[in-house]
């Protein structure tokens, strides 16, 4: 054996206990009798313990130094993991206990604070968090701000200076449209969101469209419910997504639509990467692009529903009853501000996120306290919004991420919305790429996607896949530009 | 952390990798896309590799020669380990891996041979297997038989020479009763068998029975569809039953019954165990004694009609039409030879096993050679149910045990036959057990049964439970009399 081959024999054990992983939390929320919880838990807690002492152990560090990698790929395999492994041995076995201990307290205090919309009682473990992800930022080191050293967890190589920069010119150039959207008045008829759709034909409708249009197949994957839709995976050939049925019907169309984008990136990463850390995507924020894609760009497109609106009417005649495509279309785009970020269109939506970039960046540096965050962000909701929540369950509380310990998260969405216009707009500058994306037929953009994204898993950064597949760094003027012309038509605003 | 308190952990690492090694297993059967299957199979085998290097480790040993054990439980889990460990640490792990390898070739070439019933092309595998398994028992070590060290992974502390005169008894005294049925001749009308039953309804009955009757229900277990009906737990809240659904209906609703008496005894596993080698059924035939009881002895005894022919009736009118409890009763216990084990009744089952052990103990033994098996198979079919197979697929080369590697396995089955009648007479001396039986009301016995067997676990060897459960050793005179009592009764013989 060589000492690649070594190294790939401990990559490839790592990987199967993560995979083993990924199928026991999947099956979590999807099939398990609500006794097995407990000692669920105690299981994941082993198996991510192994991993984590597999990873971490001296023989690893050992056999990353003295390897010779021979080729591309074994240069990329080791190049990654050279990268995981001095982050994960940066932080002391300790800490990671402490940390998963203090995010179990945090998850649990969190239920229940929001549904008794009670914030003070989740504070102090929102300080615990806060002051575990400075110690975290610490350990790791970082050049200019705490910050980078925790989103570098989601999105390498990515800097808050960076994202400041981008959403401050996202919020310049997105709040006039939104005042000009508002002004403009809205006089559709939404009820048809939420006519009656039978569980099983929304789920099956979803499901074939996902097959059709987008390639996620029952070959290499599955659709099953839960109560928070994901896409998980435990390797290119053997990927769930779930869903969730509600009356607002399109919840589970376009959710669907959502983790089939994440679903075909995996998917798509090269096989050569196969049980090595390279395979996976290359960020959260890559990722976001391609489900968010799937999901807005083209599943909120006029040709998808031209294509598509038969076999809706097939589906659910009930629901399409007197509609017609071009109707149906128009209802599945309002633009209207809300107070729930999951919930919120494509004109909202990253206003919703950088409030909490903006808000995690104040208790990070310490210039906001966690006691008067409700206050902060209820004054953030008006100021872009013009909301105010009327309590904390469906204001500060609404979302599970820093209850985790997930400080540096959130960005990666907008990051992600403005990417998929980036990349859909460069595909496109392929002819045959974009007469198929205006006929809805998209089997030659996801080829260009798998080419220029999937393929690479994690051996380029989100900055290098970029520019690699765009031409440009990351930027918002796509994003605007596709906002304007969108939903100035869509509100007749010129 | 005292010795113990090390020692559990690693025992706990040791179980959660089973567990979960047995979660990617169960999902492979149940959910799994078809091209997730290769590396699902690299998954399950670095489980079980670092699963056995961690119990295999000299640390293991060094806190099982050191620890202390403090009262009755961590004896047991002490005593449970030490005997495991010592059965592991005798196989290197290159004779692991060689017969890892081996068996997986012999599988293929088993699914290969049995769809051409094709002997010859197996034989070399089968040839192969039986070397390795003399190897096995030479590492192990035996007093008396090569069988002795085998079988004992199946049944601890079962002989080959008891298994020989337990079943040559049971031969002896079930021959006769089977020829006087045989002569009796057979006049029902079976056809009810295969009444059209919407395969809906039969999961629906099947497990809402096994609920009512047995216990199982979803707060800690689930039912869901495979090729070849299990029984697998992840602990003994997490635990799950497959079914398969034919034309000839019973074969659904007895072997839901068939496994929810294996899903029960793991449930009735005293959660003190939880996480530690003991925590699981004392062995394969004990864990047959139960599923036996709830399928044959329960499921088909004519109370347990009386009480769901009602129900059955409901679920499924047009299977139930112009027929009666009484009726059911019948037609779900007919007698007739037939080739194929699986499908065997309650009097020629054990014929079938019984032909297995005598031909895998001459093979073991070498006065049989693998070239000669189909021959000698085919013989003993005709000697002891008068039938001859018409090609190998449907004989010798119907079960995948030896495929496997599973030699010693066979005679489990007909050891749970008998120990399930001795095990509920003993029950019945219980004047409240019996009556609810004769009611077909099984909560008393199933308290009976998590006493005398259940939640001991492995703490208890199988020979030492039977002799607890019952006030003697295993033996065949119950098993005989249940049989020509109720087929006395059915046939008319007397």
């Amino acid at each position: 054996m060589t000492t690649f081959d070594e190294l790939s024999r401990r990559l490839g054990q790592v990987s199967d206990l993560g995979a083993a992983a990924s199928l026991l939390s999947w099956e979590q929320e999807t099939f398990m009798p609500p006794e097995a919880a407990r000692v669920r838990g105690l299981q994941l807690a082993t198996l991510a313990g192994l991993s984590h002492e597999l990873f971490t152990a001296p023989e690893t560090g050992a056999l990353l130094d003295g390897v010779q990698p021979d080729g591309d790929t074994q240069a990329a395999v080791v190049r990654v993991a050279r990268r995981d492994y001095a982050k994960a041995t940066r932080l002391p076995t300790a800490f990671v206990e402490d940390r998963t201990r203090a995010q179990n307290e945090a998850h649990h205090a969190w239920v229940h604070a929001r549904e008794h919309s009670d914030f003070a009682s989740f504070a102090p473990y929102l300080e615990r968090m806060m002051d575990l992800a400075r110690r975290q930022a610490d350990l790791r080191g970082f050049e200019d701000h705490p910050y980078d050293a925790l989103i570098d967890d989601y999105e390498p190589g990515m800097r808050a200076a960076q994202v400041q920069s981008v959403f401050a010119d996202l919020r310049d150039r997105t709040l006039p449209l939104l005042e000009k959207i508002r002004a403009a008045g809205d006089a559709a008829d939404y009820g048809v969101l939420t006519r009656p759709f039978p569980a099983d034909a929304q789920k099956a409708f979803a499901w074939r469209v996902a097959g059709e249009a987008f390639g996620l197949t029952g070959d290499f994957a599955r659709q099953d419910e839960s109560a928070h839709p994901f896409q998980s995976n435990f390797s290119r050939s053997d990927i769930r997504i779930t869903t969730r049925v509600e009356e607002y019907w399109p919840a589970c169309l376009f959710g669907t639509w959502h983790e089939a984008g994440h679903a075909m990136y995996e998917r798509g990463v090269h096989e050569r990467w196969e049980r090595t850390p390279v395979s996976a995507g290359a960020s959260l924020g890559v990722h976001e692009s391609q489900s968010r894609m799937f999901e807005n760009l083209l599943g909120r497109s006029l040709p998808f529903w031209q294509r598509y609106f038969p076999q809706l009417q097939e589906a659910a005649p009930q629901v399409t009853a007197g509609l017609d495509a071009a109707a149906l279309y128009r209802a599945v785009n309002r633009v209207q501000p809300s107070l729930i970020r999951v919930e919120a269109d494509e004109v909202t939506y990253n206003f919703h996120v950088m409030l909490r970039f903006e808000l995690e960046l104040a208790l990070l540096e310490g210039s906001l306290s966690v006691r008067d965050l409700p206050e902060a962000w209820n004054a953030k909701m008006q100021a872009y919004l013009g909301l105010t929540p009327p309590d904390d369950a469906s204001g500060v509380l609404q979302d599970i991420h820093w209850s985790a310990g997930l400080i540096g998260y959130f960005p990666t969405y907008t990051l992600g919305n403005l990417l998929s216009v980036q990349l859909l707009e460069a595909a496109r500058q392929d002819a045959g790429v974009a007469a198929g994306i205006d006929r809805a037929e998209y089997g030659p953009l996801r080829a260009w996607l798998v080419e220029q994204v999937h393929q690479h898993g994690r051996s380029l950064s989100p900055a290098e896949l970029t520019v690699q597949a765009t031409g440009w760094p990351l930027s918002a003027d796509p994003y605007v530009a596709y906002l304007t012309r969108k939903y100035g038509e869509i509100y007749n605003l010129n």
